[in-house]
């Protein structure tokens, strides 16, 4: 038996060697099939084959094997907007024959008249309030069944779907490659954790409390004598930019050897997985394919993915995904030729 | 197969039903060999094995199998005070040094001049000088290298033995028989978080995102142009009471069904843990043992256990342990009947 397994482990050192993708067995299998075969399905599959395999001088041992995504953008559809913003402004409006106040109020008043361009004006401090008063003052039960309901109903506006039905199937892919491979997936992503907890089981096969996001302070009070946690309107972490490194060392408190992101707000997450003590991966993914989904980076407002920061990914030997070039299909419903609908103007 | 899967899922109800304890065969080892037969032994089996045997009207799914346990007094001793307060009483000697200023500044005179009883007159402020000096100003690898090397050093003064070696071998077989039959396991203690992951993996097997305590802010910095965490002197969050509650929301996001607590600052959340939609456990271990370990409760300075808090854990069917009759040895090194020596006055 001892025979047989080191046999197999100086096989996986030979095939990591020469350059082979000893991860997968020529009859196993392809656990990846919606990547195209290239450079960067290699580089993944060559990348955890030297992690796994005992007796390699890259080896990492299973608990340490931390893998961190970010969310919108990297795992599922962040255009025309942040979906947890579409939710918020679908729930003012829900909501709002019990504010009449908001008919008067901004930003409410620019949701209610549907008037994007003057709700854009009020930037992240309008946007704030309105997620305040859609996150808060109910029980965190009581918001979990709002989220739950409202995804099982809105659409995209362009691919008409459920918005889970808006994850990307190479990610979910790679998601259960690694866990098959003995890695522990985490979601650290800007979003709020309490929104995302709500698909993330689902969609990502990853448990709640391996959700690092954005959040508020909750309190428990007693509710007719039962315990209850009521959601307050007061910010407890952000979680973007430099805030990702920190929050994963607040909720995770160990070093990630692998990370993918796809914007500027993703860099410090990398540069902290970078630092890592042994083989890292780091990855980005680049939206250039407009036929199957969208083509933005340099100048999006979500999703920026500046030029400098290109220019680091290429310096650094960071992974960009072209989802044009490196993915056969978008999503698990998408067969690889499908074309999608183009987006309309304001998609 | 499937034959054979129903025949035992019928046995072990039935099993259930006569009130048996169906999680062991006769001839199966005892996974909770510390614990001495009883009712508190069986009513653990008995849960364990209703909520995991499909079929079973009180089945809880694997991923919902949440348990959460407390850690000073609950999984290892507590008692003359906080092994974390000892590492900062420790750690302010050690760097006095570098900080002449505390020769006439209190509380840091007290610690200096070994004047216990003119420290606590400080209080809790006293207290969280003293742990913000000792718990930040440095880089979060340092202080876990800080705390890793104390560990490996710094004994108990009564049973002269390194705090690692004081855990309890019966929670121990508990945390492990949980997580054998699929729960997850979780620490929810109102200690540091950064202090608890330096030895929560290595002694309960419980890894450092499973460990939810108290924490202060850290900051992302590049140092000479690497990217590093600075651990800084603001609270981030503080778990304890009505906080266990709300970090078991914030960090876990998931209800527990099982918990085990050992003083008032746990009330919260057993109770919000009774609260569970299911057949849930509430456990409270009991500090009645003198001669093995310690016996303390109502009027105690730490792992206070009121009179009210026992009262209403009988009154709601919550499993009180008593040391002294549960468990027939406390530690993994104790032989069952070895006398260890009597706590000195000052311990």
């Amino acid at each position: 038996m001892i025979t047989t397994v080191r046999l197999m482990a100086v096989a996986a050192l030979i095939a990591v060697w020469v350059g082979a993708s000893p991860a997968r067995a020529d009859d196993a299998p392809d656990p990846l099939p919606s990547w195209n075969d290239g450079s960067l399905k290699s580089n993944i599959l060559d990348y955890v084959a030297r992690v796994t395999t005992e007796g390699s001088p890259d080896f990492v041992p299973k608990p340490e094997r931390i893998a961190t995504f970010d969310n919108d953008g990297t795992l599922w559809v962040e255009k025309p907007v942040y979906t947890q913003f579409v939710f918020v402004v679908d729930r003012v409006k829900a909501v709002a024959n019990q504010h009449s106040e908001w008919k008067t109020k901004e930003p409410f008043k620019s949701v209610l008249d549907g008037n994007t361009q003057k709700l854009l004006t009020y930037g992240e401090k309008g946007a704030m309030a309105l997620v305040t008063a859609t996150h808060s003052g109910m029980t965190t039960v009581e918001f979990n069944d709002i989220v739950s309901a409202w995804l099982k109903t809105a659409k995209h506006p362009r691919f008409k779907r459920l918005y889970t039905d808006l994850t990307y199937a190479p990610m979910i892919e790679l998601l259960e490659y690694l866990r098959a491979n003995g890695f522990t997936t985490f979601i650290v992503s800007g979003g709020g954790t309490a929104f995302m907890r709500a698909y993330t089981e689902q969609c990502y096969g990853i448990p709640p409390w391996q959700v690092v996001g954005s959040s508020g302070e909750t309190e428990f009070r007693y509710w007719d004598s039962s315990p209850t946690l009521v959601k307050l309107p007061d910010l407890l972490f952000f979680d973007d930019g430099p805030g990702k490194a920190e929050g994963i060392n607040h909720y995770i408190g160990r070093q990630p050897i692998l990370a993918f992101g796809n914007s500027i707000g993703d860099k410090e997450m990398l540069e902290w997985t970078a630092n890592c003590k042994g083989l890292c991966f780091m990855g980005l993914v680049h939206h250039d394919d407009a036929k199957r989904e969208y083509a933005y980076g340099p100048d999006s407002d979500v999703g920026r993915f500046p030029v400098e920061l290109m220019e680091d990914a290429l310096a650094n030997g960071w992974n960009v995904v072209s989802m044009k070039d490196d993915w056969n299909r978008i999503f698990a419903w998408g067969a690889p030729e499908a074309a999608v609908p183009a987006p309309a103007p304001q998609d």
